[in-house]
């Protein structure tokens, strides 16, 4: 089939990339879109070694759905970490730490730039027919987005600040604004501050925020600096959720950590179904899509993806 | 009168420390017994800048206490922070990251290594008699280990590891060990292994404990190090409790953080009812007591507490 191949840190559009064979209980998806995360780009630059497909945004139709013959010909978005159900982690309902996971185009398993891939069936979410496919490609970071809200105990009252102004900033403030007391997304010069304000969002430099003047900061900048900000703008016994992940140390000064009683949560992956329920309800992620790529052009698609400040780019197959 | 006082990096003994000055609301007590913390060390080594009584832990006698004579002639601990009552972060609750607070011996109060100190009323609590001085002193540093359980939720099937042997390892551990499923300290080479043993706690090096085994890590090694070992030893979606307060900046991969999703919690102080509630419930800690010195010799009592592996070190008036 055709698809994109990633092999030693270079990215090539192939016609004869091997079809999915899927494993008992899973499922085989058309892919209809997929969309570029920033963890393709970090793969890309050597972020850890996978070699196959890449991606792990998409929206699809099932083709083939092992045991479940139902699912065939729906449309569908699917959680990308396909989990053993029997390690500790599994057992303990931690299955995005599974110990012996894959992950969809990340971990062992092809992903989503290409024209099929396989996911257990265990995995597909269907998506409601209000939300079209540009809205249903973002349900994984949207997803993301949202695993904050399991991860901390967010109030009406809290005032929350993104630093960062990138595709998943976006989605953070987009999915939060409604729920917090205040928020606020520290940008850059990038199109997306335009973007966020024609939705209400509050835009502003991150030098321009107060010290200490966020209950929660939630870090999506995909740069070391991030993080400095971040603590500079959270308030005592307040709560930074890091978001990016950057290759290589981070130098934080833990002593402020320590007697401020920060607290510093990990956040990867989120629930689908209320993704899609935000989705349906009409979350406006239209305005994030900058531009649209037919697969066999996917590595200028990387590359648009890869220019400061841009915002979503799609793969069509 | 008699006390230790710190001034540029150096510690003397003087007999003419000022008197405290009480100011409305506060009580005069007289110190029957103070603690030497690493928190002291760090800060006479230029941790932060701090001219005065240094010292906060102690147990004492009440003398005077304005507008409360009820108080008079009790023995008592204190908390260390004085706080406003009225700051945001007075007004959320979280009184001890209040804004304009000063702390006994560490912010802009004269501390507990002298003759007497001054405290607010609301800062006393009443030590029982079933529990000697020599316990009593330990009400701050083991408040500090309790703060733990109002951080996280700790449950009988946690699999806790203390990382550090020191003092506030060893505290944390003596707390913390009868309330989880299974507790290790990974010590070093110091005296507390043999103390800890002799109280049925599992002492290892931190070398033969496996990666990833724990649900809760509490750093407490005073040293950059303990991060990457407490970084080792977290199972992913589990939680570091960063006890210690040392200089500089730490470098971590936050890679690992994000994708496991870990949590860190900086933890500071602690709650005083359930400590005493301890120490009068014989939690040992007695043990620990390595060395008494009088104030007069308050400059050997510190180099001696700063030995590697020092236990408590604790000075009479």
């Amino acid at each position: 089939m055709r698809g994109l191949w990633l092999e030693n840190e270079r990215v090539r559009y192939r016609d004869d990339v091997p079809d999915p064979q899927p494993a008992p209980g899973e499922a085989i998806v058309r892919v209809r879109l997929a969309g570029v995360c920033n963890t393709d780009l970090e793969m890309v630059k050597g972020y850890y070694p996978f070699t196959g497909v890449p991606g792990h945004e998409f929206v699809g139709e099932v083709e083939r759905a092992d045991g479940a013959p139902e699912w065939v010909g729906r449309r569908v978005a699917g959680e990308i970490n396909a989990t053993c159900g029997a390690c500790a982690a599994c057992a303990a309902g931690r299955r995005s730490h599974c110990e012996q996971r894959t992950v969809l185009g990340l971990i062992g398993r092809n992903g989503t730039f290409a024209e099929r891939l396989a996911l257990p069936v265990a995995n597909l979410h269907a998506v409601p027919d209000a939300v079209p496919d540009e809205a249903a490609v973002f349900t994984e970071p949207l997803a993301a987005a949202l695993r904050i809200g399991e991860q901390t105990r967010l109030t009406r009252h809290d005032r929350m600040v993104v630093v960062g102004d990138g595709k998943l900033g976006h989605l953070v403030a987009l999915a939060w604004a409604p729920e917090v007391g205040s928020l606020a997304v520290a940008t850059r010069s990038g199109r997306a501050r335009p973007v966020l304000q024609a939705q209400g969002i509050r835009c502003l430099a991150a030098s321009a925020l107060p010290d200490a003047s966020a209950d929660l900061v939630v870090e999506c900048t995909g740069d070391p600096g991030g993080l400095d900000t971040a603590r500079r703008l959270v308030r005592p016994a307040g709560t930074i959720v890091m978001k990016s992940t950057y290759r290589g140390e981070t130098a934080i000064d833990f002593v402020r950590v320590v007697v401020d009683e920060v607290t510093l949560i990990g956040s990867r992956c989120g629930p689908f179904a209320p993704a899609l329920e935000r989705l349906a309800g009409g979350i406006e992620v239209a305005g994030m899509v900058e531009a649209r790529f037919d697969l066999a052009d996917g590595a200028d698609a990387l590359a648009h993806a890869a220019r400061p400040g841009a915002l979503k780019v799609l793969l069509r197959p």
